[in-house]
C-alpha cells in the first residue's frame, strides 16, 4: 500500500499542483502544509508550481501570507534553514480566483498554469495535479471545467477527490459516471485520508510480512473485531453539511469500512494497487448487506454545558440525522464466517479514539480455571491504535510476579512515539499526495470498491430515512447511548 | 507450576527448617535470605525455628551475626520495621555443629530440634524441612543420619536436595536408589533453582493461558528454539568442583534441559505437580539421545587479562573439562519433529545472559520480497529473557514510519521492571522453599525426569571422556569458539 | 496397541492355559475356539497344555467332545488338515473339576498342571495363564485359590479377568485392591473384548500413521462424535445378571468409553502399553463427571411379539434397570472443549450396529448455499463401523454426474470384506489372548483407567438408583425411545 | 463452475448453432453428438436450427447422412424412441458450403440462417452460436466473415473457439486482439474440453463444499502435486499439425495448467464465472516463470513395432518437437510456497491416463517407525482420476487384518462407475456447449488467463527453440525417458 512508491523524480518534468478550494479550512490546515512537508523532505517534484484556485478575490501576496502561517518544518530542521525553505516554497506558490462553474475561469487558470510551464521549458513534460477541496455541489462543474479547459497538454492530469462520494449507491454511481465521462479511472484518486495514516499503512505489513499473525487471523481464533471512532467534538459550525450526511455516511461507510477491508481481506497476489484493491473489493462483496437489525443509531442531546445536536443553530429543527452509529457486519467467507465485525462511531462522546481491536477466543479446556475466578481468564486482544498515540498492543495473560499467584492481562506494546523515537510521523495527507505524484493508487478507492461499500449500507440508510427512525439520545460528552449499545451488543452476542 | 500453592499456614503445626551446610556460600547468599524474605512476606509458618547445621565450630551468636549481614527487607518495608523483623527472625535462628557422616551428630541435632518443638507444644504436629546444601560426597551419609535419627516423629519430613544428581545415568540411579531406601519419593524435593525464576514460572501461563500462542507453537511455524546461558565469570575459586563435572553436567543437562521441557511439553491434564511432570518426562523421552555429532565442547584459554581455564590453580593441569558447550536436541514427536533445539552455555564469555529464543519461519510467498532486499524479511522471534532483566519480547516486522518505505523488526515488549513497576521480583529460592513448605512439587524434578534427562546426555558424555576429546579453545571474555560454533550451526542447518 | 507383539515363542518354555469356568457359554463359544485358532495359525506356544476348570463333574473325554464341536479352522485350511490339527490340539486339552472357593481344589489343579509341566521338562520354565470366565461372586475366591496354590513356581502367572469390574468406583476399587493383594498389577489383564476387534485396533493406526487426519481431529473441525451400540436381542435367559448391572454398566461404561478414549486421546510417546494407557487415562480424566442432565435411560416394553423387559421371567417385577442409555460426555481439554461425545447403547432395538461416527462442521462461508437448498450442504462424516461389516467410510460432497447440477454426499469407502478379500478377520479373543501370551498389555485396561472410567459414571448411577428414576419405555424392536432421544439431543445441541 | 447454469430455455427465442468446419473429425465425433445429446436430454433450446458450414461441396442430405451415423442416445432411451428423436433432430440440421476467407460466403450463410429465423418468427429474438472447429490459419478470416456478415441482428452472437490460442504470448495476444476488434470478450468462449469433464467440474465441489479438505490443502501438509497425462497413441496421421506445436503447447500449457489452477486457486467470492476466473488468473500469476532447468522434453523413437516420431511421414525429418514433457511449477504464495507442482504429459507411452495426484507429507514423529521398516510408512495420497474410469481415491495407512502386524496403504475410493450406477456421464462437450447456450462462462478461459498461462511457458519454449534443444529419446510404448525423468525429479527433490 503506497509502499512501493518509487522515490525518483524526473527532472525532465514540471508539475503543477492546483488546489481547487484553496481558501477552505482543509486546504489551509492540511493540504498546503502537506505539500510543504513533501517539499522540505525532498519528496516533491524538482520543477513545480503550486496554484490555489477559489472564488475569493485574493491577491497572490495575501494568499501567500495566509498559507505561510500554517507551514511548519520537521523539528530536525533548524529554524533558519526552515525560514529559507519557506521562502523558496512560497516563491512558487500562486493564486487564481474564479468561479467553479465557469469554464472560462478554468481557461484563465489554464493560461496561468501554461505560463509557468512555458517559463520552465516549453518543450518539457507538464503534469497537472488537481486537488478537489470543494463541496459536492460544485464537484462535477469543476471537473467539467478542468476537463474542457485545464488539462495538461503533454503530461499527466490527475484529480484527487474527497468524500462525500454520493449519498447512496445511486448518487455515487451518478457521480462516478459523471466523472468517468470526463476522466479515465486512472486519472481519479479518491482519497480516504485514513488510509494515509502510518498505522493503517502498517496493517498490510503487519499481516503479510509477519508469519505469526496468519495462523490466528481467522474464525477459529478470533471472537470479534471492533473498529471504533470516537470524537469529543460535536457539529459546532458545520452542522449544515453534516446534517445532510450523518455519521454513517461521514465516517462509517468510508473510514471504518476501509479499515475493515484491510483487516479482513485475503493476501493479494502482489502489492500492486490493482491487486490490493481487487482483494479489498472481494472482501467487501463477501460482507452481508446490512438490515435494520444490524444497525443502531443515536444522536447527542445536551450535556456537559453543550447544547444538543438539534439545538445547534446550523442544524434543522427536529433533525433525525444520527451523530452516533453502531453496526455489525458479517463477512461470509471461509475465513470470517461467524465473526462479528463491530463498527462504532460517534460525535460528542467522552473521548477521542480511533482503533481496531481484535479480540481472540477464550482458551479452550482452560487449565487455569481455578486460578482465574468466575469471570475466567481475560481474552487475548490485538489493538491497532490509530489515534491518539499510534500504537500496536498485544495483551497477553501473565503471572503477576510475586509469591502469591495471580494471573492478569498485560500488554506487549509497541508505541510509535517510544519505539521510533525522534521520528516524526508524516501526516496522512503527505503520504497520499506523494502517492498521487508517483501515480501509486494502492491507497485510493477504486470505483468498484465504492460500489461495494455503498451496496452494504444503502438499503439500511434508505430504510432509516423512509421510516423516519428516531435515533436514541445520549448526553453530549458521555459514552454514547450506553443502554441501547448494551442491548445491541447482546443481541449480536458480542462479548 | 507452583502456582496452585495454597497460601494457608496451619497454626497447629510447628516447622523446623534445617539448613545442612549452613556455613557454605549458597546458604549464606541465598537460602537464609530467602527464608527471611518468606518470613517478612508472611509466607512462613507461624510457628517455627530455623537451624543451621554444619561442621564448623561456631557459637550461635557468631552464626546469627554472620547470617544477619545478608538479610534484607523488600524496599516497601521501612528500615525500622525491617530492623524489628530481623530481630524477631534471628531470635528463632540457631546453630548446631556436627559431622555429616556421624549418626550421633544427627542425634544431637534431633535433640536440639525436639527441644524447640516441645517448648512450643509437645502434643502438636512437628514438621521438619532439611535443606541439603552440601557436596555430593557427604550426601548419602547426611541422608542416612537424618533418616536414622532426625526424622520428624509426628509431622512431615522433607528434604530439599541440590544438584549434582550424579554424573551420569548410572551414578544418578545409585544416588536415587540410595535416597529411595531412606526416604519416600514424596519426601524428596530435587531443586533446580531455574524453575523458581519468575519468567520460567510464567512459561506455562504464557503457553496455556493465552489462545494466541498454541497455533504457532509447532513445527509448521517454528524454525528453531535456542536456549542460551552465558556467564562472564570463569571458575575462580571453585575449579575443583567444576572440573569434576564440566559445563554440560553443571548447566546444560539440568537448567537448559528443564527450560526445553517447559517450552516443548504438551499441555498437561491439570496443573497438579504429577500431571505437569508427566508431560515433562514425556517430552524428554521423545528427545533423541545425543551423539558426538550433536555436541560441540569448548574451553576458555587466557584472555582479557585472565588466565585460561587450565592455568587456574584449582584446575588439574591438562584438564579437558569443557567450560563451553553447544548441543542440538531433536524432539521426535508430532509437534516438534524437524525443529532443532539449540542449547548453548558457557563460562568466561563476553556477557551474562539467560534466554529462550523461539525463531519462527520466514513468511511463505513473501509479498515484500522486493522491499526486503537480498537478505529477506527478518523472521519473527519470541524471546523469553530470564536474565538480566526479565522480559518477554516479540519481534515483528513493521513499516518504519516515514515517507520512505522501509520495513524492519521491532519488538513488542513486556519488561518486568517496567510493566510491574514497584513490584519486587522474588528470588527463585523464595518460591521454591515456599512450595516445599506447602508440599507442592510441581517445580521440582521427579526421579523419572532425572532418568530421562540423563538418558539424553550420558552416552555422549561417556564418549567424550573415553575418547579424551579436546575442547575447542576460546579466549576468556570472548563470544566463545566462534568459528567452531558457526560450523556446528551450519552442519545442523541452524539459521 | 497390541501391534508391537513380538511373534516369537520360546521353545524353552512350557505354557499352561487354564480356563476357569470352562463349561460356561463364553468359554465354549469364544475362548476355546480362539485358543484353537491361535494354535492353527502358529501363534500358540510350542509346548503347552490347555486345561478346563469348573464345578461340573465331567470326564476329560466328555469335555473334549463338548469343546471339539465348536472348533473351526480358517477356510484356507483343507478339511483333512483341519481334522489332524483338531486331533493334535485336543490331545493337549484336559479338564479338572473343582469348586471355585476351595483352596484345595486349586491344589488339585496345581498338581495336575505340574504333572504336564514335569512330563515336558522338570527343569524348564513353566508359565501359567488363567482365564477367569466366571461370575463376579466367585472372582476373589478363585484369585485366592490360584494365588495360594496354583501359581507358577518358575515362570510367569497371568490372569485374564472379564468385566464386570465392580458396579461403581467403590466396589471396583474393592475388587482391584482385593486382586492387588494377591497379584501384581503386571499379572492382571482386564479384558474388554471390543479392544481386540480389528477396526478398533486400527483406530490408532488410522489416527497416527496418517498425516491427513490430525489437522481435522479437533474442536475446530469436529461438530460431534457419536458412539453407538445397538442390539436386536433383549435379555432372553440372562435377565438375572443383566438386571443387576443394566446397560450403562454392561456396555457404556466399558466398551463405549474405551472407544471414546481411543478416538479422543492425544498421541502417546510410543506404542508401549504404558504410554498408550497413560494417554487413555489422561483423556478420561479430562471428561466431565456426568450429571443426571447428561444421561437418558430407557427400558424396552413389549413389541414385535416379544414381552417387555419387566415381563421377562428372569427379571424382577418392577425393575427400573435401563436397557437403553444415551449420554453426552464433555472432554474438557484443548482439543475437544465444546465437542459433545454422544454415547448411545441399547437392547431390543431395530438393528445390530456398533460404530463411531465423527461428524464434521458445516463449511463456513459456503459458496454452494444456492445449490444446496434450505437444509444446506450435508456435513462430512467419518464412520468407523465395528459391526456388522467392519468398514471405514468417509462421506464427502460431490457433484452428481449429469447435466443438471446437484450436489450430494457420497462415501469414500473401505470395507474390510471387499478390500481385504480372502483375509479372515481374527476374532477379538484371538488377538487378546495372543497379547497375554506375549505379555503385551496395551489392549487391556489398567487399574487407573478403570478408576477414571468409574469416576465419570458413578455419581449419575447412584443418583438414578437413589431417586428410583423411571426409564422411558420403548417398544421392543423399535428405534428406542425416539421422542425422548430427540429432546435429549436437542437439549445438548446435537445435530 | 458451470454449476450455476440456469436450466430454463426461453421459448421466445430461436437459436441457430453453426458449426464452422462441420466436416472435420472433431465436429463429426464430438460436436454433433453433443448437440444431439443435449437435444435428447431436453437441454437444448426449444426453437433451433443446427447448420454445418465448411468448404466441401456437400448436399444437405449427404451431410445429414454422414452426421447421423455418429448420433447415439443414452442407454435409458428405448431404440424406437431414439429413432424418432434422431429424425426430429436431423430435420433441423442443415449445411451451407463456403470458403472461410470469403465474406461473401458468410453473407450466404447469413441469408440461410435468417430464413430459418424468419420462418419461426420474424419478430422474435434470434441468437447465433458459432462453433469454430477450424485450423488456426483460417481463424481470423472466419471471425471477420461472421462479424461483418453473419452476426445476429437482434439476439446474441457467441463464438466457441478451440485451441491452439497462438504459439506463445505474442502470437496469442495478436489473436486475442484480432478477435477483440471483432467481438466483445463476452461473446468469446475459449474452450478447454478438459474443463467439461465430470471429475474436473467436481474439483471445486470437492474443495469448497467439503470441510475436511481445506485444512490439508496447503504447504504444511502437501508434499507435491502431480498432474499427469499419458497417451498410448503417437501422431499417426496428424503429425503436421502436432509438429508445429509440440506436447507442451498441445497439452501442458492448456489442459494441465487448467487443472493446476483449479487445484491451487484460492476460494472465489462466489461461483460466478468472473469470480472463479479471477482466482484462476491470480494463482497463475503467482506461478514462477519456467526456466530451462524446470522443464524436461522427450521424443519417442521406434518401439513396439511402431516407427519413431521423426520417421512418421507427416513429420519433418530431424524434427526436435517434443512428444513428451515434464515440468515443475512453483506457486509462490502463502498456500503453496515450496510445494512442487509436477506436470507430465506424453504420447506413445505405455498407457492412457489423466490424473491429479496430491501427495501428502510423511507423518512427523512417526510412532510406527519400528513397524514400517526402512522405507517408512507410505504417504497419504489423494488421487483425482480423470481417465480412464473417473474416480476419487484417498489412500490411507491401515492395519492389515490378521494376527501378524502389518501396516499398508489402502484406498478409500469413490469410483464413478460404481458409485453412480446407471448414470451416464455426459461428454465434456455437452456440458460446455450447454454452458455457452446459457451464457455461463465459468468453464471457459478468459483472455487474461490465457496471457498468464503463456507468460509461464513462453520464455522456456523460446529458449528450447533457440538452442535447438534435443529431446531425450524413449521407445514408443514405454514409460517415457525413465532415466532422464528420474534425474529430473531428483533435481527437484520430488519423491
Amino acid at each position: 500500500m503506497g509502499i512501493l512508491s518509487s522515490e525518483s523524480h524526473n527532472s525532465e518534468e514540471y508539475t503543477s499542483v492546483i488546489v481547487v478550494g484553496a481558501t477552505g479550512d482543509l486546504a489551509h490546515r492540511k493540504i498546503f502544509p502537506a505539500l510543504f512537508a513533501l517539499y522540505t523532505e525532498n519528496h516533491f517534484p524538482k520543477n513545480f508550481q503550486v496554484v490555489g484556485f477559489a472564488r475569493s478575490n485574493l491577491s497572490i501576496p495575501d494568499f501567500k501570507f495566509k498559507i505561510a502561517e500554517k507551514l511548519e518544518c520537521r523539528s530536525k530542521i533548524a529554524p533558519d534553514v526552515c525560514g529559507l525553505e519557506k521562502g523558496r516554497f512560497l516563491k512558487k506558490l500562486f493564486y487564481v480566483a474564479g468561479s467553479y462553474d465557469s469554464e472560462e475561469a478554468f481557461g484563465v487558470l489554464d493560461e496561468f498554469l501554461a505560463k509557468g510551464e512555458r517559463d520552465w521549458n516549453p518543450a518539457g513534460v507538464h503534469n497537472r495535479l488537481f486537488y478537489f477541496s470543494i463541496p459536492p455541489s460544485v464537484f462535477l462543474s469543476t471537473a467539467r471545467g478542468i476537463s474542457a479547459r485545464a488539462r495538461s497538454k503533454n503530461g499527466w492530469t490527475r484529480c484527487i477527490v474527497e468524500k462525500p462520494f454520493g449519498k447512496d449507491r445511486h448518487s455515487s454511481d451518478e457521480l462516478s459516471q459523471g466523472m468517468a465521462r470526463l476522466f479515465a479511472e486512472e486519472a481519479i484518486y479518491r482519497i480516504d485520508h485514513y488510509l494515509g495514516k502510518e498505522v493503517v499503512q502498517n496493517l498490510m505489513v503487519l499481516r503479510f510480512a509477519n508469519l505469526i499473525f496468519e495462523p490466528i487471523w481467522n474464525r477459529s481464533t478470533v471472537q470479534s473485531v471492533s473498529i471504533t471512532f470516537k470524537e469529543e467534538l460535536g457539529v459546532e459550525g458545520r452542522g449544515g453539511y453534516f446534517d445532510e450526511y450523518g455519521i454513517v455516511r461521514d465516517v462509517m461507510q468510508n473510514h471504518l469500512l476501509q479499515l475493515l477491508a484491510l483487516i479482513a481481506m485475503e493476501p493479494p497476489v502482489s502489492l500492486d494497487a490493482e491487486d490490493v484493491r481487487d482483494e479489498k473489493v472481494k472482501v467487501l462483496r463477501c460482507a452481508a448487506v446490512l438490515t435494520a437489525d444490524d444497525v443502531l443509531v443515536g444522536q447527542y442531546g445536551p450535556g456537559n454545558g453543550t447544547v444538543g445536536y438539534t439545538e445547534d443553530k446550523t442544524v434543522p429543527k427536529g433533525s433525525i440525522t444520527p451523530t452516533f452509529a453502531a453496526a455489525v457486519i458479517r463477512v461470509r467467507n471461509r475465513r470470517w464466517d461467524g465473526v462479528p465485525f463491530y463498527l462504532m462511531c460517534g460525535k460528542g462522546l467522552d473521548g477521542r479514539l480511533a482503533e481496531i481491536r481484535i479480540r481472540f477466543n477464550p482458551v479452550p479446556g482452560n487449565l487455569f480455571a481455578d486460578l482465574s475466578g468466575v469471570s475466567g481468564l481475560p481474552n487475548n486482544e490485538l489493538v491497532i491504535r490509530v489515534q491518539p498515540g499510534e500504537a500496536i498492543l498485544l495483551s497477553i495473560v501473565n503471572k503477576i510476579p510475586g509469591l502469591s499467584t495471580k494471573l492478569d492481562n498485560k500488554e506487549l506494546d509497541l508505541e510509535y512515539k517510544q519505539t521510533f523515537k525522534g521520528a516524526e510521523i508524516p501526516d496522512a495527507y503527505e503520504r497520499l499526495i506523494l502517492d498521487v505524484l508517483h501515480g501509486d493508487k494502492s491507497l485510493f478507492i477504486r470505483s468498484d470498491e465504492l460500489e461495494a461499500a455503498w451496496d452494504i449500507f444503502t438499503p439500511v440508510l434508505h430504510y432509516l430515512e423512509a421510516t423516519k427512525a428516531q435515533p436514541v439520545t445520549y448526553p453530549f460528552g458521555s459514552k454514547g447511548p450506553e443502554e441501547a449499545v448494551k442491548a445491541f451488543r447482546a443481541k449480536h452476542h458480542l462479548k
